[in-house]
């Protein structure tokens, strides 16, 4: 099916050696017959719906939970039955309408920077979130420099969804080739030969410390910053939003 | 100052007339000197911001409250700092940045369509909220016949933001002449021009119950749909959200 994106047999062979107890999918599910291969693992099967439609599909289809992955969320978009840009839903918005379309476990993404937008997300029906920019400022994240510099300047305006950089749509930081040919453009080689496109630009400029040509994927939660290392950060975010749930 | 919309003598005087408790604006804020006037009537001033800097710019011109306006709200967006489509930003990510940014209360308005989205909304640190499109279900909403039968349809992923209408970009539900020009066209006549341009299309067609040439209205919570009247509907979703926020 269009709807399925690509999965080899290579892939499930390391899933059947390593058992993860979930499985994460995005721009859709790979074909039945190796999703059959997943499930037989006993994993737990997950995939990202960027719309209602998307979310009763993949629920029809196998999902254990649900990733609504609302407009704000950083780097790639996991659209799989619509390529219409303009109608991309914004998380709030999102988030209660998958959870009155399926019956699985919805978790929340796009936007969630702190314990606020937790607890929001739970309010919202959620069943659990993800969050993604924020962990981008940790220690451990394994960001280039200009990249790292981007991301402790940029506030939540200062974001867009590019297709420049893969040849699909991703949020980032709006830097020059953005500016100057997109943020979308029909001239973008497709999906994923857009990068190798970019690399002679990129292999210049990135060494120099620039990061004109470069994908600075994040979401629009950019502007929540911190300095705490991952283990700090995520002890913190629950303890906050437990605080905030319970009221004490 | 380019960012300060058209408002006149006469609306002015209207207000020192009528002298309202609250005077909201949008698309920025009124001459220095027609605001004076206002803020002199006593009235509290509220306006519209879609970014952060948009946020502190109404405050530091005076506003005593801010509407923060996510990408998900129907009809016409509040932009008056920027002009960039691409970089708008959801309710979820957008609230709490204002918050963090003003001192000032900040009212949530985009993709809230029930008790769910008042509470996500006052987790994100909103002190009010505005909803619109759930209002325009209520039999007392001014729509035409094809405004409430594409409302009554609509899913939350058949909206997009287009200039086609008035010149100046707001939410509608998806229709003909969005498919075929727009929804963002460089052809639109610039605001307020645009409507006359397709006066002559819609006056064919509206009358034959068409909504194919004429704006629907709606924001990304349109999936989210009722039949109450709006007294009731109001009263309601200050109930549930109430049980919500204490627990009982």
């Amino acid at each position: 099916m269009s709807a399925r994106a690509p999965f080899d047999d290579a892939s499930c062979t390391l899933i059947e050696a390593l058992k993860p107890e979930i499985v994460s999918f995005h721009f859709g599910l790979p074909d039945q017959a190796l999703l059959d291969r997943v499930k037989a693992t006993g994993a737990k099967v997950i995939s990202s719906a960027t719309t209602v439609e998307e979310a009763v599909w993949l629920e029809q289809n196998g999902c254990d939970a649900i990733i609504a992955m609302g407009y704000e969320a950083g780097g790639h978009r996991g659209m799989f039955l619509s390529k219409d840009l303009y109608t991309q839903i914004g998380t709030l918005a999102l988030v209660p309408q998958v959870v009155d379309a399926v019956s699985v476990p919805v978790i929340a993404a796009g936007g969630i920077g702190d314990a606020r937008g937790i607890v929001a997300a739970f309010a919202l029906g959620a069943s659990a979130v993800q969050l993604g920019t924020v962990y981008l400022f940790c220690p451990e994240a394994k960001v280039t420099t200009p990249h790292y510099q981007a991301l402790r300047s940029a506030k939540g305006s200062q974001t867009a969804l590019t297709n420049i950089f893969t040849g699909r749509p991703a949020r980032g930081i709006v830097n020059r080739i953005m500016r100057e040919r997109g943020p979308i453009s029909d001239d973008a080689p497709a999906f994923p030969l857009a990068g190798g496109a970019l690399m002679p630009l990129r292999a210049k400029s990135e060494p120099q410390g620039s990061g004109d040509f470069m994908n600075l994927w994040a979401g629009q939660a950019v502007g929540l910053k911190h300095e705490l290392s991952a283990g700090v950060l995520t002890r913190l975010l629950a303890t906050q939003a437990l605080e905030k749930l319970t009221g004490h």
